[in-house]
């Protein structure tokens, strides 16, 4: 993809966009590794994952941070592409790792029984790998047929995900407490509206917005759904585990007693 | 080894392929120092290794990075071989570290006797570092027949590790669980899969592979192999102690119970 010349307010705001993402994904990090202390045994490996998601984006922002600053060059008052080139493919290598986890993390909380658990993680996380590898063809091209195509097929798996979470999970959890079925109703879309925004980021081009403002918007908008698919996902994923312990009277304090009884 | 000159994707091939194993190292790391709290005591030594051939690979991997990227210039499209040399020689360093770790955590997973334990790992990590020392100085020379020597007195001490972990081992452990059993094979089909791609890699240039194709094959190789014989393995030898917990019906919540009472 060659890059456009940018604004100052147009380079300044993606640079500051990213930034704020390595602070929230850090600042995430920090919070799934001390609170999952706060949870029974029994709901850790989720916030373990969650942990995992945003400590991995984390690096990546990092990467892409500094590649957004070197692949520019501030000449008479305008950002011009210095001829490094931006790496992209840091979000996709970013992604191939982290959205196996998101699905994962999900099924992690809901603690079902290994039989149910297990082929489920298995169909997901494949489901996501195919995903993303058949997007990235598509975003490093610059034909629209063959965009239109790769971006086709990565749909596949992405409707057998919703899937997956929406028929098949909704079953494995339909005897949950209120309050959980309402979160995790919640968590669902949130990763249906995040997850949503993606396709769109990925057709802009297609749909012939001007270069500058097309990469501004991308970057931003890759931004913002990152964030709220990895940091505020997980704080559902926490917030499912609460309440699952308060509708099974469970404390940390307890676990020991209880477990040892069970 | 003096480097070819590589084609834009080439070269961002083996980037982004040493950043992923980057991330996917500290990402392990990170997994592998939370997650130990989620087994009883003795399983735990497990993955404190786990995490230190993580944690090692990892900060070579940055290093490697850095390195390939110093090693080239973006020049008129293509990459020139900028004069600084690549040192490939942090990889045999990294092996040196953590091969005998690897070895060590199959080993300690099983929580078998002291009496049987010692002398077994102590025999796998001196043929482990005779494996990496003597594979190096045929890997850093360019003349095929010396290749092809220090290749055969390292596929020795290769042969032994196998030898120890699939006939003695198998007998260390003939009693376990079945759910147990099925893992350990996978584990040790994992570790004959991947540990069998380095001297396939090693082999390539007697293959007479084009330098620049050799050159990206061997890199993509090798990281993918280290992701799959580090994490993947570590993940296994977690899968296999949480199996082992289970067969003895036993939790973390009750281990200071269990381990006061014994």
């Amino acid at each position: 993809m060659s890059l456009p010349t940018l604004s100052h307010g147009e380079f300044e705001l993606v640079y500051n966009m990213l930034s704020l993402a390595i602070a929230a994904m850090f600042g995430s990090f920090v919070f799934f590794v001390i609170a999952r202390n706060q949870l029974t045994h029994k709901y850790r490996p989720a916030l373990i994952m969650s942990s995992l998601v945003v400590g991995i984006a984390g690096y990546h922002y990092w990467r892409i941070f500094n590649s957004w600053e070197a692949a520019f060059t501030l000449t008479e008052g305008v950002y011009k592409p210095s001829g490094t080139p931006f790496n992209d493919a840091y979000r996709y290598v970013d992604w191939l790792l982290t959205v196996p986890l998101l699905v994962a993390e999900l099924i992690a909380v809901l603690a079902l029984t290994r039989a149910v658990r297990g082929p489920m993680m298995a169909k997901l996380t494949v489901a996501a790998v195919i995903m993303i590898a058949t997007g990235y063809p598509g975003e490093i091209s610059s034909d629209n047929t063959t965009r239109g195509i790769w971006g086709f097929v990565s749909t596949i798996p992405f409707a057998y995900i919703l899937y997956v979470l929406w028929v098949q999970l909704g079953k494995a959890t339909a005897d949950a407490a209120p309050r959980v079925q309402k979160l995790l109703g919640d968590t669902k879309l949130l990763l249906l509206a995040t997850w949503g925004f993606y396709p769109i980021a990925y057709l802009m081009p297609q749909l012939g917005v001007e270069a500058g403002s097309a990469t501004v918007a991308l970057q931003v908008g890759y931004s913002i759904a990152d964030i709220l698919a990895k940091c505020g996902y997980g704080f559902m994923i926490y917030a499912i585990a609460q309440a699952k312990m308060e509708a099974e009277g469970a404390s940390v304090s307890n676990d020991v007693a209880a477990e040892a009884t069970a």
